[in-house]
Order: C-alpha cells, then structure tokens, then sequence
C-alpha cells in the first residue's frame, strides 16, 4: 500500500509539467528518439533530459540505447494507474449515491 | 489551452501528495468539516490546512464556513479534467493502434 502511494506520487508528480505530459502524448503516437522528442521545445538539452529521467524514473517511459540514439517508448501499464486511482474515486462516489438513493426510496410515502 | 494546460499542473500537482489524496477520498462519501478530515492525520493543523488551501486553489474542493465551521466539498468537475486527459491519451493511441491494424489488413496476402 506505502509502495502503491509512493508510486502515485511520483505519477502525479511526473504529470504535472506541460513538457513531460506532452512527452507521453508524443509518444502515444509510438517510440521515438529523444532528439525527435526535443525538437519542438525551445529548451536546453540538460533540461530536456532531467524531464525524460523523471519520467523514466517513475517508469511512465522505457528507453534504450542504440549506438548513439536513446528510443523513448510510454508504459501504458504505469500511466493506468492515474485511471485506477481515479476508478476508486468514482465507486467511493457510487456508493454514496447509491445508499442515497436507498434512503429516498425508503423514506417514500406509501 | 494555456489555461488548461495551467489546471492540469495545478491538478495533478495537488494529487502528487497521499494527504491530498486522501482528503479527496474522503470526501467522495461527502461534505467534512476541517476538523473531521484532520482528524486521521498526526499533522499540525497549519500543516493540515496548507493542504486544504492548495486543494482550494486548484479547484479541487470547495469549502464554506458556517460559524467557526469550515466545511468542505470535492468538486468532481475539476477530478473530471484528469479523466479528460488520460482519454486524450486513449485517443492518440487508439487512432494509432486502427492505423496499425488498417496497414495489417492491407498487407495480408489474398
């Protein structure tokens, strides 16, 4: 459960720069190279990497080296976590709208 | 876009915390007093209270004070947005995954 939260943690965080959710976006579209990731930000490459090891690190992207060129590929696995927690929310919610429901329906004059 | 691209960050920024998302959770069974959803946490109350701003600012919860009462509420609208674009993901790689299928199909022998 700590290792569930831990990992929540570092998701939300991870998503939380227009640069590293644009990052996945990109590569829904399927793998690619860092430089062709780079490309459309006006941005430093030593900057651009610190978010790609974020997002490494949180395992949201895998990445392999080929000669010189590191291919990024998303882990659609990590990011249905996001979904998961957000699933728990709506049956929290569910539950109390269906015990509501009860309610009125009981109290119902006959 | 630049709006929403500025929810976003506050929004999953706000998640990125197992207080936060606790304080959620709990509010999903429904409206809770300041006092009541402090109560599970071994935090100081400003401490506490630093959380539940940062939920505030981000639109997350909506809180009201009757008396010395404050009482919150999740706003389930601005949850919304994080579901919002985790089916902007699903979209991309869904389009990709029909284009991979259609260049199947025409590549089978007849």
């Amino acid at each position: 459960m700590e290792q569930y939260q831990a990992q929540l943690n570092g998701i939300f965080q991870a998503l939380a720069d227009p640069t590293r959710r644009a990052v996945i976006g990109r590569l829904g579209h399927g793998p690619a190279s860092v430089g062709d990731l780079a490309a459309p930000f006006d941005m430093a490459l030593p900057s651009f990497m610190k978010h790609i090891h974020m997002l490494e690190d949180t395992g949201l992207i895998r990445t392999s080296k080929a000669g010189r060129v590191r291919t990024c590929e998303v882990n659609r696995d990590r990011l249905a976590a996001v979904g998961g927690w957000l699933d728990e929310q709506r049956a929290i919610w569910e539950g109390r709208t269906d015990r509501l429901e009860q309610f009125v329906t009981e109290e119902k004059p006959e």
